[in-house]
């Protein structure tokens, strides 16, 4: 079978795909390393069967279909395919595979540390020890939480929602889920309840839910209200799902604090000390990059070899997912 | 049984005893909660046959056990016995228990975190995205590390070292243990090599041995020029145990990042961006200092059943522990 690989910009697929995990590849299919499409043009796209596609890569539209008649699987390397395969590529017949639980893994894991630290105050001790050079009172520090007998709000039994009630079971932490699709957790770990009951008993809140319209400020002002005094809100997913001004305003107000990996640019929030903020990076970054090329491989080998894949996306639940 | 507690200062006592562990005590023995020792005197410890001990416990000299005839269990709430109890208690055929483990458990926890965090470098490129006010580059950001298969190098196979390598073996983290005590590592999910071999191969290195003379400066300025560059050294521990001079050097020389929650005071510490710095917080915080006392309640209750204590210090291995 032939393979292209469809990034923007191109070195992003040599960033991904390691020399070993090339050689793996061409074992399985016909690829050029050197050749990295940013559209859908040109005559080798006319023989791809297998378009191998990561960040940047632009929405396979009619047009691009027309012009990748042989086109039958659409393997990223990224975890949303939003944007890039819509109705139009399932009607086709073409099967996308999404590396949406591979990227779902640093994502809980940032989330973990977060929560660890939150719960006994380490980022706010920490900025207030460097900023005065001396230590907190010793009360201070011994009124910090603690991760013993916590409760942690899971937003959304997502991918990375579910990774993270797996990785948050070693600890002696109470985990309640919120998620209107469900109607058990059973094996999930956590105590399924509404979202205000999430919000008033989480001493760390965290959301994993999808970026959709009807969750834009699934966590507004009311919500925010309810959390508990020195409570932290956790976002990794996306900044529509919090109201970033009523959040910024619990934070300012001393109420609760915030780790945000995502935000709206608001320069306000880089002045409220109760706010942590990462540029974006809980996704996968450095050797996380890999683990989605080497789950890309895998998926390309299994068809290659006449086996299904194994991380299909399902065009009936697409417009449920982040 | 008679017991009394030893707190200084004795405000302590009610901060790790909740009304709910109270009252579970009182079942086992007979306690005055209103009174709590900060010397060894007066007439009620002749009667004491239990002390129920806790930070700023002054060392149980001759004077004073002969000043309790009656003692027969120290139950500690702490980790470290050392200063507390020798030789002497011992002889005296007085039984010491330790909450060692229990306390293992938060220091293990902020350790996996900050290693989390470490392998992405999370707290460096939130500190820059601060002072910036905008995000690093992706290039930047694409090339932290990440978490997919790197090495973390645990020096000592202590109670908190051996949480920690409980802890980790969800993760996709190879794992080093440096143990000059242990023969084997056999059944702790980590291979056992030499402190150079460690040092040399660990993405992040963290200290969880115990200080004694011999481990003065254990991590010293040969351990660190052994360390990968953009490497990570965890100090949890005890400030002994590394060369703080060494490595204040190493880390202004841009080569290592330091996350410190046990220091020497060094003002010169605070000016590293390549340190984290925590306040002596990784230890038991808020709820975890009540998980403390329930362990000791629970040491209390089975001596006061009969049965023997499950934390029992070995006065055998005392000068080998923390």
């Amino acid at each position: 079978m032939f393979a292209i690989f469809v990034f923007d910009p191109p070195s992003l697929a040599a960033r991904f795909f390691t020399d070993e995990l090339l050689a793996e590849l061409r074992r399985h299919v016909e690829i050029d390393p050197g050749l990295v499409l940013t559209r859908y043009a040109g005559p080798e796209l006319a023989r791809a069967e297998i378009l191998i596609t990561g960040w940047g890569a632009p929405p396979l539209d009619a047009r691009a279909l027309a012009a990748a008649p042989r086109l039958r699987y659409v393997v990223h390397t990224a975890g949303t395919v939003k944007g890039l395969a819509g109705p139009e590529v399932f009607a086709r017949g073409v099967q996308v595979s999404s590396q949406a639980a591979a990227n779902a893994v640093p994502v809980a894991e940032y989330t973990l540390a977060m929560i660890l630290l939150a719960n006994k105050q380490v980022w706010q001790l920490s900025r207030a020890y460097t900023a005065d050079r001396r230590p907190p009172g010793l009360e201070t520090i011994l009124s910090a939480g603690g991760n013993a007998g916590r409760t942690v709000g899971v937003i959304g039994a997502s991918a990375v929602g579910r990774r993270l009630l797996e990785l948050l079971r070693p600890f002696d932490l109470r985990t309640l889920l919120y998620d209107p699709t469900l109607a058990t957790a059973e094996g999930l770990g956590a105590e399924l309840v509404e979202l205000p009951e999430l919000m008033a008993r989480g001493d760390v809140v965290t959301v994993h839910a999808p970026a959709l319209p009807e969750t834009r400020h699934l966590v507004g002002a009311a919500e925010l209200a309810l959390m508990r005094p020195g409570a932290t809100l956790i976002n990794t997913a996306r900044p529509s799902l919090v109201d970033q001004d009523a959040l910024a305003r619990a934070v300012a107000d001393g109420r609760i604090h915030a780790v945000l990996d995502v935000i709206e640019p608001d320069d306000a929030l880089f002045d409220l000390p109760g706010v942590l903020l990462t540029p974006h990076l809980a996704g996968s970054t450095g050797t996380e990059l890999h683990r989605l090329a080497a789950g890309a491989v895998a998926e390309v080998a299994a068809v290659a070899a006449g086996r299904p894949l194994r991380h299909a996306v399902d065009p009936a639940t697409l417009h449920l997912r982040a």
